[in-house]
């Protein structure tokens, strides 16, 4: 009797994967694709048993990510290349596994990650872009970007971020920890990054929505504080496109040791 | 009688495309839509009589152009803003018109290009990436890029480009004068930028397929010397993938004035 049929193995995997043809990372519709579905899809057919896959968190239809952290369970004996060069090899293109790791079976993807990190990249120029035009999004009005600097700091630690969640939110409460909220600039691109113990429901893209209406003057920076104290989503303005919203990284114990990646997208570590 | 209705502007315009979709630049099959064929359909509508669109230079299917230069003649009476912003309404998300500029009849997007410029983009990284996966070519062996540094600059000068070029190329002689071709890494990032008055069918893509066998320690740098003088395609190796592949400017005489652009693609500019 072999005893890795028996006892089934825990790994974590890091996954990179453009969200432009999916419904969003986690299953919630029949007969529309997600990549969680996706990934179990074809992990299965390695493992020869069914997979299920649990993910760092959820993200909404058309969002990206370069270093989403899940975990699965499996009894088959597979060398960790054979699961990467397997699945990679059946996997859509635009999904790839960039690592998986043994993990006891404490670790959990989602109840174990202690914060979550997203970028949103807006490529601010008069004419839109035609490549990279779904992994951006696209402002032709000039911004004024140092209020939107000033106006991303109002976001950080904690609030009660009510009026900042999606009306169909199911989130319990809607306090959450942002241990930062940063905006930079890079020739024609803002990069919105924002680091927190938890997101909610659209929770970044109407943060982007409020520092974009605030980039374009349509109300001053204090009015922040006007919108968080309504808690009221109906205070708050846009919510900005998926496009170009990424989930960057998921943050957990030192003990499970997880390894250290790059902070995405990619070609944002061009000059580095 | 209106002198505008008679009298044809000459127009030149810089297109942003990802090739991806497309047949290539031209018009080659019918049936199968090319950029060109697409900003035909599009220009003739807003013009209200068929536009015929001339490019810089013709591309492979799959690549792309950050500042593919073209011209084109209407009688319509329209604002510059608003043929771009006519088109770029009209047009698929995949190609849009970045500039437009009236120029006099002597300008010739083909025939008075004095220059061309393409760069290629080589992802090189163990995992294939998902997220720019029709924009890079991905090379997961190690690359010895020292060698390839020293052999991009085999390709410098005037040469007999017999052995770099497509066996279906159909230009009449072979010799191209290379003005500049240099590699350079940026984290995992390999750009070849490149240079000529003009360039043969497949001739970057057959260049930087020699440069790739080299960074594998194929064969040795001054193996090129014996390619070149072999004035013949079999002593060549690999045709590179489309997907890296950016058309990112044509040169023109100083008098003909056409809008400065930074090259592209674009977030390589992230760092400037």
């Amino acid at each position: 009797m072999n005893n890795t049929e028996m006892t089934p193995q825990r790994y974590a995997i890091g996954i990179e994967f453009c969200g432009t043809a999916y419904r969003g990372w986690q299953t919630q519709q029949a007969g529309v694709a997600s990549v969680q579905e996706t990934l179990e899809r074809v992990l299965s057919k390695i493992a020869n048993h069914p997979v299920i896959v649990h993910g760092a968190g959820r993200t909404d239809a058309g969002v990206h990510a370069t270093n989403m952290v899940a975990h699965f369970d499996s009894t088959a004996d597979r060398a960790d290349r054979g699961w990467i060069m397997g699945a990679n090899s059946q996997l859509p293109k635009d999904i790839s596994i960039q690592w998986i790791k043994r993990m006891d079976s404490d670790f959990h993807a989602r109840f174990k990650a202690i914060a979550r990190r997203y970028r949103y990249v807006v490529y601010n120029a008069p004419r839109r872009p035609a490549l990279l035009h779904k992994q951006v999004t696209h402002i032709h009005q000039s911004l004024n970007v140092a209020k939107m600097i000033e106006a991303a700091q109002k976001f950080e630690g904690t609030h009660n971020f009510e009026t900042f969640r999606a009306a169909a939110c199911q989130s319990n409460q809607p306090v959450r920890h942002v241990k930062h909220c940063r905006l930079t600039q890079h020739g024609a691109f803002l990069i919105l990054d924002i680091q927190a113990d938890g997101f909610l429901h659209h929770m970044v893209r109407n943060i982007m929505g409020c520092l974009l209406e605030i980039g374009q003057e349509l109300y001053p920076v204090e009015h922040i504080d006007v919108m968080f104290a309504a808690e009221d989503r109906k205070a708050a303005g846009i919510t900005a496109p998926a496009d170009g919203l990424y989930f960057i990284q998921a943050y957990y114990p030192e003990q499970f040791d997880l390894p250290k990646v790059a902070l995405g997208p990619q070609w944002l570590n061009w000059a580095e």
